[in-house]
């Protein structure tokens, strides 16, 4: 096996580059066993910490597959194709609920999760995957393990993860409330399925973000709502917009606005409040990464700022430390934390006690706080790169938002057309650059192209090289002339 | 702390039991840190394996917590007061399913579980709880928490564990599926809830088995459907009594009915598959403790019967292993499977990957296999003695269902009246047995009180004493006389 390493960053990073691609490029077939990190260090002459460093990036990243006893192998692409067959529809539709599934969901792909094939990829469904934290997260859930208790769990989720989340959250966002208002739930998903169950009949009204998550807005509509979408400008859902109109719950997420990453304005807050109050509507703030916020000064929630308690808080751990870990967790409005209990129980009876346990380890420990700080200062490197990438030509025209936090952004590119944007998207992935359309997130298409931005896959130093690739695209896309055969230079 | 062994049975028992006895007491507190064993060795004379052997047991038990770095404590009951609290309900329900909710949900207790402060309990609803493999699968978490991958994990489970189960079930209960048929959930409660959203509209009517588990019929009725229960003879549900009527689900457990123990005859599976092909209805086939009849001659399994289709197969490992395993399984119908999955997606999107890997190595290692042969023998032997202490006076008119198979036994006690019934449970309460009424499982009140008589928790060499303390309070309830105090005898 030939390696060369490009010279650019840290030697690990050098050698996990040097080895991805040869992995994409097929020279490194898929369930090939690699050498064991012994003699890798014989083959290149790295120390072996830098070879293990390489190692799990490329675990961390789903390039490696580490098989207990008996070494690391190149996986093939997540997306089973079993998965996709299992989607058959051959009997009719058995319930009202099964009839809007098959109208609703495409469970066939998740957008926005990496093509393995791109070297750089801008996806963004994936939080940074670092090796460090899954690694000590196995750790403590090692030493955790033995001391979980064996009986069903608590319905309501295990009390000292509650406490600790009760704690973490008054800290970190400003969140007065009980530990007994605390539902721990296996993640947003089910936070907002527990959610519509509690609050939803068939065809009450929804409001929603316009673009918005696609997993909330499809849920809710599952569970029979009339979801409609009010637009998202730069401060953020035009709340005004909702004031002429009943609506049964409102979703927004205010502290960095998925996609656009809009911070909602205090002013608009206020009236959001206002206008749940006075129309008795309840208010879902789902603050996915909130917490990404950590070294900054933190916005105030939405939740601290309701006198009425209309606002349902949700929060979850999937995005700041991995998706495995399935943990999430809501803020239950005090007068129906026995409706929310009921659909809790109904859903899956209790949560595993052992993910429970080591959650709660990880934040009483100081883990949990010290990784994110460390993450949320390097997506900041990341995202002034991302920024300083774009100021230069041929950008001129491209407009960027949510550039001021979270893991992604969004390019909003004016002079295209939604064609000419798959046109880039092919192209780009010529290039090796993975690109993502913000599509999946429109009710109704946007007037303006826009691209999802992710950066929690690519190394601050590799950002302005994949920007320029990105540029030369749309270039190209621009002229309309077919871009040139893509020179992937691999030294 | 005086301990003194009472001499019966092994010297780990012994030790467990006196220290429960100074637990329930009161002569050890609650919250009170108990000597490390290198202590109690010290103290006690005994090996440190016998001392470790009891910790272990207590704390399987429920009566011991290990904590991290600091040693085992004594612990407070399960049920914590917080969880009662959350139930309060200060806001009108706001949706159809909170409504039903609060009609139906009783979140506060679940029957059957253990009281400690009884001696002897004969709880139900907990599986025998074995240190040895809670150990085990302890280990085996540790073990495999560093190659678990920190992405999102399948939404219908991961593919090796849907392989290795499709190994078990074909060879166990001769079930004939492709593995893309298989659905991992978290366990019975939410294989029964995706299934109701699959099949069920409000008002569908759906055939349950009287007496039946009371978790299955509530979340049928959750979802809106019209439950209607059909008794059940020593032969299983009466069959014959559904054919006047449609249901759009049919719900039985066939190999071991819940609670009654009766076995589905091969007569009246033939009638219900028949029944079911005729009415386009489907079957939940909940084979809850199937595996407990590993080594003896497998029933076959309704799945197996079944040439058209209808038979939607459920199994679980929360009873096998132990109820914190939140893991189970269904067999979806082939035309269902995008339904299902859809169903499935919206409840949790997917389920932590790290026991999903676990329970995968203890399949394929054979751990699974050998402690489903453990527990069966060990079972057997407790069935044994239940039907042996029962077979002498004064429990001549009590009639025992379901002593051949499974972790417990119904006692129907036709002399009894439902009012004497609860004063058997005080009576017994005293004398520090724990007795449990079959009340709950029944729709309609039963003709005849009976008893659960689990035996998960009690072992062979108790059943005698404790089911002759049962004899004695029997015998006063039909005195009518008050029964004497109770002469709790340590030694």
């Amino acid at each position: 096996m030939d390696l060369v390493l490009d010279g650019r960053g840290r030697l690990y990073v050098q050698l996990a580059r040097a080895l991805k691609q040869a992995i994409l490029s097929g020279r490194i077939r898929h369930g090939t066993r690699i050498p064991p990190t012994r003699d890798m260090v014989a083959m290149t002459g790295l120390s072996r910490t830098t070879v293990v460093a390489a190692y799990e990036h490329l675990q961390a990243e789903g390039y490696l597959e580490a098989k207990v006893g008996s070494g690391s192998y190149v996986t093939a692409p997540n997306l089973s194709k079993s998965s996709a067959t299992a989607l058959s529809h051959r009997v009719a539709a058995q319930s009202a609920f099964s009839e809007r599934a098959r109208g609703i969901c495409s469970l066939g792909a998740i957008p926005g999760i990496r093509d393995p094939s791109v070297r750089y990829a801008f996806q963004y469904s994936m939080p940074q995957l670092s090796s460090t934290i899954s690694t000590e997260w196995a750790r403590v859930v090692a030493r955790v393990a033995p001391y979980v208790k064996p009986n069903y769990p608590a319905i309501q989720g295990l009390p000292e993860l509650r406490a600790a989340i009760h704690d973490h959250i008054r800290t970190n966002r400003g969140i007065e409330c009980d530990p007994d208002d605390i539902l721990i739930v296996n993640g947003t998903q089910q936070a907002v399925m527990v959610t519509a169950r509690v609050l939803i009949n068939s065809n009450d009204p929804v409001a929603i973000e316009e673009p918005q998550y696609f997993g909330t807005r499809q849920i809710l509509q599952l569970e029979g709502a009339d979801v409609f979408g009010i637009p998202v400008d730069e401060h953020g859902m035009r709340v005004a917009e909702l004031s002429s109109r009943y609506t049964k719950l409102v979703c927004v997420t205010p502290s960095h606005q998925f996609p656009t990453g809009a911070v909602l304005s205090k002013a608009r807050r206020e009236a959001l409040l206002e206008y749940a109050h006075g129309n008795h509507s309840w208010i879902i703030e789902d603050d996915y990464d909130g917490d990404f916020r950590h070294d900054e000064m933190p916005i105030e929630s939405l939740h601290s700022m309701d006198p009425h308690g209309r606002v349902i808080y949700i929060g979850s751990f999937s995005k700041t430390l991995f998706p495995a870990v399935r943990l999430g967790f809501v803020v239950m409005p005090r007068g129906l934390r026995g409706d929310f209990l009921s659909a809790k129980w109904a859903c899956d009876f209790a949560l595993p006690a052992l993910e429970q346990v080591a959650m709660t380890e990880m934040i009483n420990s100081g883990t949990y706080t010290k990784h994110l700080r460390k993450s949320a200062s390097l997506l900041a490197g990341r995202r002034r790169a991302m920024r300083q990438a774009f100021q230069r030509p041929p950008f001129e025209d491209v407009r960027l938002t949510g550039a001021n936090a979270g893991m992604h952004l969004m390019a909003w590119l004016p002079e295209l057309e939604h064609q000419d944007l798959r046109q880039l998207l092919a192209l780009a992935k010529e290039k090796g650059v993975g690109l993502y359309s913000a599509e999946p997130f429109f009710m109704d298409q946007a007037k303006v192209p826009s691209l999802m931005m992710g950066f929690s896959a690519i190394h601050a130093n590799e950002i302005p090289i994949a920007v320029g690739l990105l540029g030369e695209c749309l270039h190209a896309c621009r002229a309309g002339a077919k871009a040139p055969r893509p020179k992937l230079t691999i030294v």
